[in-house]
Parts: C-alpha cells; structure tokens; sequence
C-alpha cells in the first residue's frame, strides 16, 4: 500500500523551529519522531483524495475570517490567491505531497507559506484539523452519495431499456433455484428497478443526516474568536452549522450511513451479478455477455468468461468488509476524536469506488448483454410450472386450497412416475385426483393463461409489466433531474 | 438455543395423507423428511416471536377473500373465530407449538383445521408461505423500527434531565483521551443526545421504505385468483401493495437496513457506556453507577462493577455481528426466495431485544448515576487546558496562528520542564515566548472565561447550552407525541 | 431470547443477608439490583451449556481443596455427593434454574446449599468466577473442536464412499461458472476432501493452544491459598496450569480460533452446497436430492427444493457473524476481565452447534442423493473442452504455447461462427490454423484422453485418482481412531 | 487506491494479433474489452507486490520444463536471463507495469517477449494462471507468516526486557477497569507475552497447511504435459505437490487463516495499544510515551498525544474487516477458479503490513515507553485491594469461603460509609465483622504480602515472576533461531 510520495522531507524541516520540526505542533517537543511513526501515522497517501474539499473549505474560512475582522483584506487575498495556485497544481498533478507533512491539510499549509509567506499561518485561525477533516469529509460524502444515487439511477435506466425490449420475453421464474413459475424478462427485471430504487433512497435519505457544518467547532469546544459559522455553512452548501462541537468533531455516523448503503447496494449488485454468471453458464444459456465486456483465459482457448459480473459480486464482499471495519473502530471510543479516527477515511474511499465502478461496469454489460429468448422461453414451457394454476383451478371451483395442493401434488408425482406432460392428463384421469376440476381445466392451465391471468399489481400481466415500466421510467427520469439540480447548487458546481 | 418444543407431533402425523404429513406439501413426496432434516430446517423455535403479525395478517387475509366473493360469509366467520381463539391461546402461552410443523404458518394453519375443520384448508388461498413471511417480517420491523426510535428518544429525555442539572458542573474535553479543553457535562451529554437524534430519524426514515404490502404476491409471481391487494394493504398500515411481486418476495433490504441503524445506533451506546466504565475507575472517579446498576465480585468483596455500561458495550458487537451475517447470507443470491432467507430472522430479532434492552437500562443507569462535580472541576482545573486560550490571545493580537501556537507551546515545554502553572507566568515571563502578549494575557486565561467566551452555536457558553437543551428537549417531545400518533393509527392497536 | 426460566426466585432471596439478596457479592451493597438489570446481566438462559464443565471442574477442585487440606474428608464428600447429585438433576432436566442467581456458577452453588447446607460455601474457596468460566469455556471448546474434527472426517468418508463410486462418472470441470475441462467426479469431490481435511487440522492444532488450565488463577491474579494448581489440571485433562493468571482470566483467543475454525469449515461447506443447489436445478440436472433430504412448497405443487443445502449455505453467514462478533467485542478491551466477555459464550455455542448440524445433514445429504451420470457425461462431451489439448498437441510439437493458444483460439471462434464441433475440423483445415499440427491431431483430442493423459499427482487419469482415493481413506480411518483414544482419555469418558 | 500506472498502452496493443490485442487470450474474441472493463478488472495496481514470487516461480517452472525435456537448453538459458533482467528491472524500480496487461503474470510474459522474443511463448507451457498465481499466493504467506512471527516475538522480546526491568513495580490489577489486587508489572506486562506467544503458534501452525505446491494443477484438471511437479515443489520449497488439482486452485483456506491469525494478533494488539492509551491519561499517569512516539494537537499546544497506540487500536478494526471480506468473497463459489478470487490480494497484503507494521512501532513505543512507578504504587496502595486477602485470612481458619466474603463485604461497606482505610479497623472491630477473625489479621493484609502469598504458578510473586519471565525469554530466543534457520533454507534465501 505505502507508495513513495513524490516530494522530499526538506520542506519540512525548513518550515519549524521545534523538535519535531515540519509538524503544526512542534513547540512542546523535545524529540523528533521516529521515522516508523512518521510513516504509520502519515496519511498523505490516501487523504490527498479529500484536497479538493479541503482547498473549498479553506477558501470558505478565509473569506468568512475577512467577513468577520478577523483577518485584514490583503491577508484574505494572499491566502486565496495561494490557495487558488494550489488548487491549480493540485488538478495538474503538480502538487509536492509530502508524506513528513502527515496529512492533506498540513500539506497544503506548508505549501501555502512557500506561497504567500507568513500570512499563511492565519489559515489556521479558529479552526483545528478536527473539525477541518469533519468538514471535509462531509463534504466528501455528499459528492460520493450523490454520484451513487446518479449511479442507481442509471442503471435502472439500462435495465429498463432492455426491459421494454422483453416485454414479451418469457422465462422460468425460480425460487430455490428450481423452476416455478413463468414471469416475463421485463419483470424479472423489474424487481431490481424497484431494489436499485430503495438503494438510491437510502443515499437521499443520508444526505438529510449531513445537513449541519462542523467547521467553527474546534478542536471540540468551539473557539474564543468570533467566527460566522453560519457563513462557512452556507458558503459550503450546509444546511446551518452543527449543534454540538464535541459531537461534530467525535461522530462518525454519517460515514458508517454511507457504508451501509454502500453495502446493501453492493448486496443487491452481487444478486444480479450472480444470475448474469448463471444465465452465462452452458447449462442455462439465457444469455451472453458482450466480448467487451469478459475475458479469456490464459490456458484454456475456448474460453469466454463473465469475469465483470464475477467481480462485482466479489467486490460487494469487500463493501461488507469496510463496514465492519469503520463499525468496528468507533465502537467503544469515548469522547471526542481519537486517532483512530483517521482510519475512517479508506473504506470510504474505497467503498464509493466501488460501488461507482461496479455501477458503471454492470450498466454496460446489461446494455450490451446478448438474451436468448428462445433459451428461455424453452424453459419456462416447462409443464411442471403450471402445477400452481392448477390448483387454482380447483380453488374457483371452491375446494379448499390444501385439498387442491394435495391433489395437484399427487398429479405430479404421478406425471414424473410416468414420464407425462402435466397438461397432456385427460378430464377423466383429472377427475380421479379431484373430482372438482372442470372439464376445461387443461385449457385453463398454458404458459400465456399463466402469465396474463397475474394482472394484479406487482404481477405479470402484460399490461401491469407495461404500467410498472412506464412508472419506473418516469421515476428515474424526475430523479435524474433532481439531482442536475442540486448538483447546480453545490459550491464549486461549474 | 434449540429448546423442546411444547407440544407432540401426533397432530403431525394426522393432518395429511401424503409422505411427508404434516407438512403442507406432502402431496409429491414419496418419503418421509429425515429427522435430523425436520430439525435443521425447522423455524417454529424462533418465527414464533411472529405469531402475533402472521394472525394479524391471516385476519385481513381472510376479510379479503370475503370481500373479493372467494369464501362464503359463513366461511369468513368460521376462520375468523378461529384465528381469534388461536391469538388467545398464543397470548396465554396455551399454544402448543409443534416443531414437526416446520414454522409458525403451519402451525397456525394445522391448529386452525383442529379448530374449524375443512375450512381452514381455504385461509391459504392465493398466498404462499413466501409473501407471507415477507409482510410478517415487514410488520415486525415496523414495530421494531418505532419502538427503537421511542427508546431513543427517551434515552434523550433521560440525558437532557442530567444535562439540566449539570448545566454548570465543568469537566475536561478529551482528545485522545488526553485533557484538551474545559467543557460543561451538559455540554458533553448533548453531544450524545446529538448523536441519538440522528439514530433515530434513522429509523423513521427506513420505516418509509417499508410502505408497500407484499402480500398478494404469491409465491414469487402474484395469484391467478381475484385479490384485492390494497386492501389488505390497507388493512394492515401499508400505503399500496409492493411494486413487484419478485422483489416482494426476494428482498431483505428492510431487514438490512433496520441492522445497519441499529449496528450504528449500538456504537453510539458502546461510547457512551466505553465513558461510564472510563469514569466510574478510581482513577477518573467522575461518577458512580447506583448500587441498582452496578454488581459485585464473586471473590473480591470490595468490588463494585460497572456491568451495566460493560454489557451494553460488549453487545453493540453482537449487532455488528447481526448485520455482517445477514449481508453475507443475502450476497449472491439469485432471485427469488431462496431457503437461506430464513435465516433472516433470528438477527434481526437479537439485534431488536439488544437495542431496546441496552435502550432502556442505559436510561435506567444515567438516571441513577451519581454525579461527582467536584472530582471533574478538579480536573477541569488543570492550567494545561488554557493553553489553546492563550494562543488565541496572540490572534486577538493578529498575531499568525502558526506563530502564536508555537510561542505557547513553548510555554507549555516551559512549564513542564520547571512544574510551573501555565497561568502563574508573569507579563515579562509570556513576553519572552512571544512579545505581543498583552499586559492582562493571564487574566484572559481562565476556566471560567474559556467555558463563556466558546459562544459560538455548538459552543461551550452557558447561554448557548441553555439554548440548546430547549432545542433538544422540544425535539424530543414533538418526536414522541408524533410516535404515540402513529401507534394509535397501527393496526391492532388498542 | 430470552425464555422464562423454570424455577422461582425464592430462593435466591433466603440465602443471603445483604441488600442485593441471593447474589455472591451481596455484602458491600446497600440496595438491590434493578429488575431490568438483573435480566439483562443474567447468562442463565445460555449458560447453562457449562453446566456439565461446570461441575466436572468443582469435582476435580473439590478433590484438591481435600487433597491440599484446605476441607477435610467429611466436608469433601458433603461436597461430592452435592455436586453428583445436582449432575443427576441436570442430566434428568430437574434442575431449577433460576434468573435471579445470574449465572449457571451460582446457580449450582446455590442450589448446592439447599442439598449441603454451610459447607456449601467452601466450594468457593480459593477460586472465583473468572478463572471458574475461562476454564469451563475451554472444557467446552476443547468437546465442541473434537466433534467439529470428528464431523469434518466423516464427511470425508461419505465423500470418499461416494466418489469411489462415482470413478467412472464423468462431468465438466468448471472456472468461471464456464465448462472448461473434464473430470471425474470422484476428482471434483476429492477436492472437498482435501478442503474438508485442513479444516479438520485446523481444530487438531487450535486444542494445542488449550493445553493450559486457567483455575486457580483467581480474579486475575491467583490465589493466597496453597492450592495444587497441577492436580486439578492434570484431573481436568490439560497439561499444565496456564503461565500467568492474568492472561488466563482476560484472554478468547481460543475461542476466536474456534470461531475462525469454524467460520473456514462452514464456508468450505457453502461451496459444497452451492454446487449441490446448482447441480439440483432443472437446467444442470445433474443431482436429485433424497426426498428425506428436500422439501416442498406450501403453494406450488410441483416443487421440491434443495432446501438443506441452501440452510447450509445460509448458515455459513451466521459462523461469519458470530467470529466478527467476538472479534468485535475483544478489541481494545484493558485486562483483565471485562463483564463484555459474558458475550462471548452464544457466538461459540451458536457455531459449535451450527456446524455440527450442518455437518450431519450434508453427510446425510451426500450419502442419499442420486447422481445422473448420463446428464453429467452428455455436459462433458461438449467438444469445446478439448481446446487445451488440442493447444498442447502443438506444444508437444515444439510450437510456444502462446502461438498454440492463439491458433486454437481462433479455431474455436471459426467453430462457433460455422456452428461446427471442434473434433470435426479435417487435417487440411486444422493445418490453415497452425501448420505444426499433426495429421492425427483429432484423433488426440478425445474426452477419456483428456482424463487419462492428465495422469500427474493431483490429475484426472483413472489410477491417479484411485490412489488419491485410497490414501485419502486411509488417512480418515487413522485420524477417527486417533479421536476415539483421544476421548477416551478425556474427563468423565464413560 | 487506483494510481496511474507508469507505463503506457502501447506495447500491449502490438503483442498480439487478436480482437483484444495484449491479452492471452485474444484469439476467440471478435471485439476488443470496453476500457472501463479493463480498469475494472486490471489487478495490476496491487498484484505487482507478488513480483517476486512470481519470478520465483517462473525460474523454478523453466528449470523443471528444460529438465523434463520440454524445452530445449538454449531456450531455457533465454528465458532464464530474461527473468533475471526482469528481476533486476523490478527491483531497480524499472519495470514499466503496464494496467492494459491485466495482472503481474502477463505483465511480466510480455516484457519476456520484449527481451528474448518468441520463446517467451514457451514460458506459460503445462501451466495456467489459475496454478500460477494459487502457488505465488501461498510463496507470499509464507513470507508474511514467518515476518508476522517473528515481529510478534521480537515485540515479546521488548516485553520481556521492560518487564525485567519492573520486577518491582506494583500496580493494580484491574477487572471492569475496578482495581481488583495488586500485581507486579512485570506480571501485567507477562500476559500479552503469554497472547503473543500463541499467536505467533498460529503463524506456524498455518504454514503446514500451505506445505504442497498447487503447481502443475493447470486451470484445474491439471496437464497433459509430462511435467514433473515434485521439482518444482522442492524447488519452491514445498514439501510436495498439492494432492487435488480442483482444489488447489480454487481454495483460498490458506489466506483465510493468515487473515484470522493476523486479526487475532491485531486484537490482542489492541488490548495493550487501549493500556497504553489509558495509562498515558492525566488520570491514570502510569506511563508517557516517548515525544517519538506521540505527536501533537494543531491547535492544542500543550496537547502530547498517544496516537501510535491509538492507530494500532484502530487499526485491529481493518484486519477485522480484510477477514470479512474474504470469508464473504469465498462463501457459496462453485469450484473451481472464479474471478471473483481476484479479490484475495488487497486484504491479505493488507492486513500483512497492517500487523508488521503495528508490531514495529509497538515494539518501539514499549521500549521507550517512560513507566512512573510511584503512580503506579500509589494507586496500588489502595486498602481496598486487600478486601480478597482478609476474607482468605478468614478461609484459612476454616470459615466456609462464602460467609468469610459476606463479612468483609459489610466491613467494605462500613469503612466508605465511615471513611475509613480497611486495614485500620481494630482487632476489636474486625470481630464483630466476623468473630474468627485472628488477632493478627490486619498485618496479615499488606500490599507485599498480597502480591508474595500468591505463589502458585502464574501467580505474583517475586519467585514466581522471576521464573516466568526466564521461561519466557528462553522460548523467544530458541524461536527466533529457529525461524532464523528456516529463513535461510526458503528459495531465493541471500
């Protein structure tokens, strides 16, 4: 993991007088770090993902301490100017990391006073690195929430293009893995529609949870100066500032919230993932997957294999992983940040790139998946998925459902003891297992009887697949909008 | 974990003709379940605790198939009576529970034909034992979900009361576990009653991904039958039947999400209780637990144990635990119900008796708890905590704060170096480290002016904690009338 | 969870003076436990699992108090025959257990002074409750990591049974969910037979890290009596007293070990039963489970699902759930005991019983399904299998391997294009794609080649198999009666 | 995570002449992989850390080919130094790894062919990735195996010599963070020398469960290439070929067990990691860490914080997480290979450094940990501690051990109510507690008699401690020499 930062520690040992120079908190040292400490405590190499929020959040404070008096207007314009010159490097990849500087912030300190000199040690001015990294990870989180709902959305999207295009796709409805009852393609697919459309409530529903800006807390108390933490808020695009400085620096609810969400959608990823790896398979043949979108193998040649849909089910492994891993680290922590803490920050990370990529990957391969309709329908002729409407032939008739269970059940048996087709069974021999069925009954039970008799909402019915498509579309399309539009609002939208 | 089941299997054994009797599908089985099979995929030991919804449900099932003209009246009446006088029975733990009858349904619907004979068999018209389920579970986290939410708030009711109290009781802020800055305990305990809010509105939002019944979609594919899915809907507190009968069935997000608030809401509790144990030490000697909270040592007779916050500390892992084991039994599953979703329940039940538990003797314990102002004042006292405030003095000055936290560290160094009081240093003295140290810096620096002059919102200043009790105590009122509300609209309710 | 216990709790208020009555620790307290509390600190509900540890440990402890006469002869066999006949109680479901007395430790020691009278209260001497329950845990894991061994190398047999069986059967080897070579079936089990051993390794060296006795450790730092800490170890079967009475009181690594154990074994068990519910279903068709092995559907007649392998697979996600659990609740606690660690007994019993379960039904499960080798042998025929060997043809004539897999790869594609069977390509045409290939090439490529030639260690061929067969037999029959001496000589054998 | 890869596309695009240019697989393809599928599942980024064994292998691999007469001696000395430049290049931080070429094997076969042309071909003979990267897995575990051993005892080393050095430091000993008795440090410290102990056990027990060489198992049915697997096994150090080809390249057991290993180490780390963090408050004042080992507040300036410690604690939370994720990946795969295995390196690496890394600097932290013996004593000096020795002085005159802790229970409860030290009461006094109390009971109770009296094995006294800790040093040094001589036997050992 640990890569060898691009810059050098000269900087840092230029920039202080104490004992362990280079840090923001060298005066009450007598002895430097040890280089083992410097390295396992340093987390340059991943928070650098948060410069961006951290470089908006400075430039925020900076004009809230001009606001305020607490900074002069030539002050207030060096300190943006610098922080402007940063962000530049930093979008070019020129930026010095330097990994003896610890962490994001104080690496964009001490580059600042390489800048602007002197004044840049006013940056730091009623804040401290708590509630800064607070702040900047919300700031993170709601990027990554939103992206993830985005994500959701469009992917339903995918699944409901190639739902209309299978509107009259039939397939084996499974449970247990064993053939049931026939369902349309459209309404197989359509269950992750509505699961995808849960998983992007939650992300909305987060966002509310991250409503209040923890900057102007301090390190836990407050400060003594007279900051506006009403216009940090605003300018950041919260909500009002929060309403507990111990609780804004020590909490990290909105982080596992996040994970959590991140994992549930992963979990249902991995549920599609796993039916385009079975529907892949020899066996079943339902479907193909675009060259573009599997691989070979390096030994066998005639290999073609659902590697994206495989990967995405294992990387949900890995979203349930960093979950307990950030639950686990704030168990037991007493009040208010600990160092430990700074651990929050990969699985986060890592979890919003997962989900992102898998998004992205399962919505190509869905767009661009091969369905056999054939295969398909082959299967779900299987005779054996009528048994049910049997039964409820019996049931319109007024026998009790479990003397109609237990006849059609017996049926069964009989059909695989003699190797017949369910809907071959003559009235008479009906008759025999239930004296109630009507002469009619092999009529009443076919695979198109099956499926359009299931017109109550939620079923398989033509029409009802057609009106929950039309539903869904709309809902992902006024999503998609909203999120344009909050998008627009966000500080630092182009 | 497995106990005797109460009752015998003879009732079994006499309810169907088939190979498997007893169970609701013998009808295509030429053998007999195995025995050590019938106790490995038996869940009447814990689905039980759903006895209550699954009778519920089976009344607005049976109103239903009335209304919709598929039972008679008198058939409506007969199964009606006959659910009423098992709910009594269930209710005085009459009921003989029969683990050869798999689950609670079955047990429901074989005791019903003891009752009502023939008639019974119709109660499972157009249902299936997977929508079943799945509308039980959804009406168990419904109350699930609003009695954690109740629980939290009055843990907050419980919290505000001592914060009232110790409005003016002053204690360190930690980080890291070290002294950093004086804060009121008022103060500390909103920081959790913060973090309980949050928790809440958690829950409350999940209930709103519960909005839809899925009762009516059968098996995995709805019902070939007439029903009337909103009514039952209707009749049971949902807003509209589910969307997707696959989903309906296939889907476990709710009991996912309900995990992951109560995972987040137990870390909350395990930090809180992780500073009961902290200061219940001799060492920080803050507080001691009542003799009701607390227990002894079976060898050292002089012990008094804080087990109360230890256990609820210990338990928030085994909520963690609960959600690791329903997201790996979810991932990777295809649809639609799959047997492994029976393993569903027992953690979403462990996790909902642990947080209500650890809910209410934690309330129990902080109402109880012994407050010892004076021990936290003293450690309050410590000069060291001024230092930020001295700092701070320097900025007043316009002095970078680079510069001034270096001048004070140094000071600190000092101090230690010669075990002087931070506040005991002369102008001359202060000037030295840093030479815009004003004349009256000392006076600046007290415990007092630091509590008072951190007035910022969400700062440490007597007013603004008065102000944010108000809040906090309004928002806990509001919140549980609005629960009695919806408790007196839920179905069954009194 | 948590059931009505059977007893009253009148006894627990005769027998003890103080204000938390019928406690052990009852003298330093002024007031009584909170009923609330007393629930939710009481372990009797699960506890009771020790109980026969429980009293094999204050048997040999007995013995030794006499032996180092510390109790006379009388007091010892006052003792004995208290404890023989609180053995008999429970062993005859006699036995009142009673919440109020919190732990089963309490609950024999109260229970022995009804049989006993005041002697009763010298079994205590010199022990307390932590060394009491680190040292029944053991006893109980060191049972628990046996049967787990014993369980695992049955499977092996009836693996092993059926694989010799099963030499000649023939089905596809699979990466990727994709056909990719074939195998014999008795090579795709040996594999889990392989897995199956280390598991079972696994438990044989986590009972080495049990070889030491935590009693007579005290609270946690010993004991200031002459007890023989050696005699009650050697009586309890350990080797020596553990090393420092510290770590023997504070310390679940075994138990976490345990955990792990298991949660690799359950997880090795999943992959057995995922192929068991894939090999079920209708498309692959290569399995049909046992009727006693399967079960039905409340709705669909025609079903019969692989209901116990799917539980199987479930249930490997609650083995995960209950290591996290107790990883969870160890981390960062301080020694020495901390009442969290009355948490750590469900998560051990819940595993130890859930593999063991899952080990009976899936040997039951193995040993009667039927296998369908005509369908296994028709999967295997697919042609496409043979492109590795027609790639190591050209290789066996010198051409590099990447030259022969990219000639190959393009025959296969050439073949799915023209829908033709890769054996079919006539000379000429094989030659077009590689000019090294020999004129007997498709006579090479054959499906009991492809087995017979892969007669390396670990390969298909037919002897390489029986000898894997042979030593895999033998190796299980010599570890079962390396268990049975090993039991024989542990405490209490019959 | 993801980070540019240094080199460029363009050698990927000219290796080869398929639809999907680079790969090894190309020639069955008509269409290129879609790029963002080639990010997503490129494991270059992470899977060049096993370079090394890669090369390892490769050399082994050539060497058995040339000697089983697959390859000519010419091509073997080509493909030998071009594996040798590689080397070089690697290690001189040269190789441009290329994110098009997937992984670490193709990367290194397409630099092959870049150095010594179409021979290259020839290196992938009789093997496939599936084999390969199962045998570079198991070469890097058990390097990480033999580095986390060793770290675990050197850290016991640095234990052993601080708690030589503490012999007669007294603190107390703590249950539920309560003082329970005093114990000598040294004893204290000796406990996590005793958890080390077993788990540096576990590390070796897992490496002989990694004692057979997967190699030579091809992508799982093995090879019809006459290779001799019992060469390169010994040449890997291996004892032998692994026993089934299915298994071996589709269980991952092995890294399961390392990450379960290394999180218990890692939560047994963190037990100590929450002392230190304690020990170093104001409160407790026992220890201070070294200014190398702590760092500072940026904006606190007298702050000194704990943060290796803390990091250490936090991080037992990720190894819990990595172990999650892998047992959640393995769960319910079908054999054999599936891609989601790919995800098997990043938590291993992972939780590898992790646990080398945290022994390091605990390591450090512990052996410049400053220890303040006075505090220590001082608040081992409390009377209370006793209460145990004087219900023991009553036992020890034959009063049945429940009765003797009922009377110093109500003593306890006198002497706070009135103030008083437990070992001032009068002869007088003490009888009326209890009337056996000796007339020279209170001088039986003193903090050096306390710790002396307990002499039991694994107990506090001086004699006892004296022998544990040369014990405990004898094992760690003979196990350094040992893992010393099995370094020096590995492949590729200097």
């Amino acid at each position: 993991m640990p890569k060898t930062p691009r810059g050098t520690t000269s900087r840092a040992k230029d920039s202080a007088g104490g004992a362990a120079p280079g840090t923001p908190w060298g005066g009450r040292f007598r002895e430097a770090v040890d280089p083992t400490v410097a390295r396992f405590t340093a987390s340059i190499d991943f928070d650098r993902a948060l410069a961006r929020y951290d470089l908006t959040l400075s430039r925020a404070h900076t004009a809230m301490l001009h606001r305020t008096g607490l900074i002069s207007s030539e002050d207030e314009r060096a300190l943006t100017e610098g922080l402007d010159a940063i962000a530049e490097e930093i979008e070019a990849g020129d930026f010095p990391f330097d990994a003896a500087l610890e962490d994001i912030h104080m690496n964009v300190e001490a580059r600042l006073g390489e800048k602007v000199g002197r004044v840049a040690g006013k940056l730091h001015t009623g804040r401290s690195r708590n509630d800064q990294v607070a702040t900047d990870l919300l700031l993170y989180l709601r990027d990554a929430s939103t992206a993830a709902e985005r994500g959701l959305h469009e992917l339903r999207g995918v699944l409901l293009e190639r739902a209309v295009e299978h509107l009259d796709t039939v397939l084996p409805g499974y449970t247990h893995l064993q053939r049931a009852q026939p369902v349309r393609l459209a309404h197989h697919w359509l269950a992750f529609v509505e699961m995808f459309g849960r998983d992007a409530e939650r992300f909305a529903d987060q966002r509310t949870r991250m409503r209040n800006s923890p900057l102007g807390s301090g390190a836990l108390a407050g400060s003594t100066l007279p900051l506006d933490r009403e216009d940090t808020a605003r300018a950041l695009g919260f909500e009002a500032p929060s309403n507990n400085s111990m609780d804004a620096v020590a909490s990290r609810d909105a982080a596992l919230e996040f994970l959590s969400a991140a994992a549930i959608a992963m979990v249902h990823l991995s549920r599609l993932a796993e039916e385009l790896v079975l529907w892949s398979s020899a066996e079943f043949g339902f479907v193909e997957l675009a060259d573009a979108y599997s691989t070979g193998s390096s030994l066998m040649p005639q290999k073609k294999n659902p590697d994206v849909p495989e990967l995405v089910r294992g990387k949900s492994a890995r979203a349930i992983g960093n979950l307990v891993s950030l639950l686990t680290l704030v168990k037991g922590l007493p009040l208010t940040y600990n160092r430990d803490l700074q651990e929050d920050k990969e699985p986060v990370f890592d979890s919003a790139a997962t989900l992102r990529d898998s998004l992205t990957v399962m919505a190509g391969a869905l767009a661009t998946v091969e369905v056999r309709p054939e295969r398909m329908r082959e299967a779900a002729n299987d005779p054996m998925l009528l048994a049910t409407d049997f039964a409820e032939v019996l049931v319109a008739q007024g026998v009790p459902f479990r003397e109609a269970h237990e006849a059609v059940g017996k049926m069964v048996r009989h059909c695989i003891e003699e190797d017949l087709d369910l809907r071959s069974l003559e009235r008479a021999k009906l008759q025999e297992f239930h004296s109630d069925f009507p002469d009619d009954a092999s009529q009443l039970a076919s695979l198109e009887r099956a499926l359009e008799q299931r017109s109550l909402v939620g079923g398989t019915a033509r029409d009802t697949v057609t009106r929950a498509l039309e539903r869904a579309h709309e809902h992902v399309r006024s999503r998609l909008e909203s999120l344009d539009e909050e998008n627009s609002r966000a500080p630092g939208a182009p």
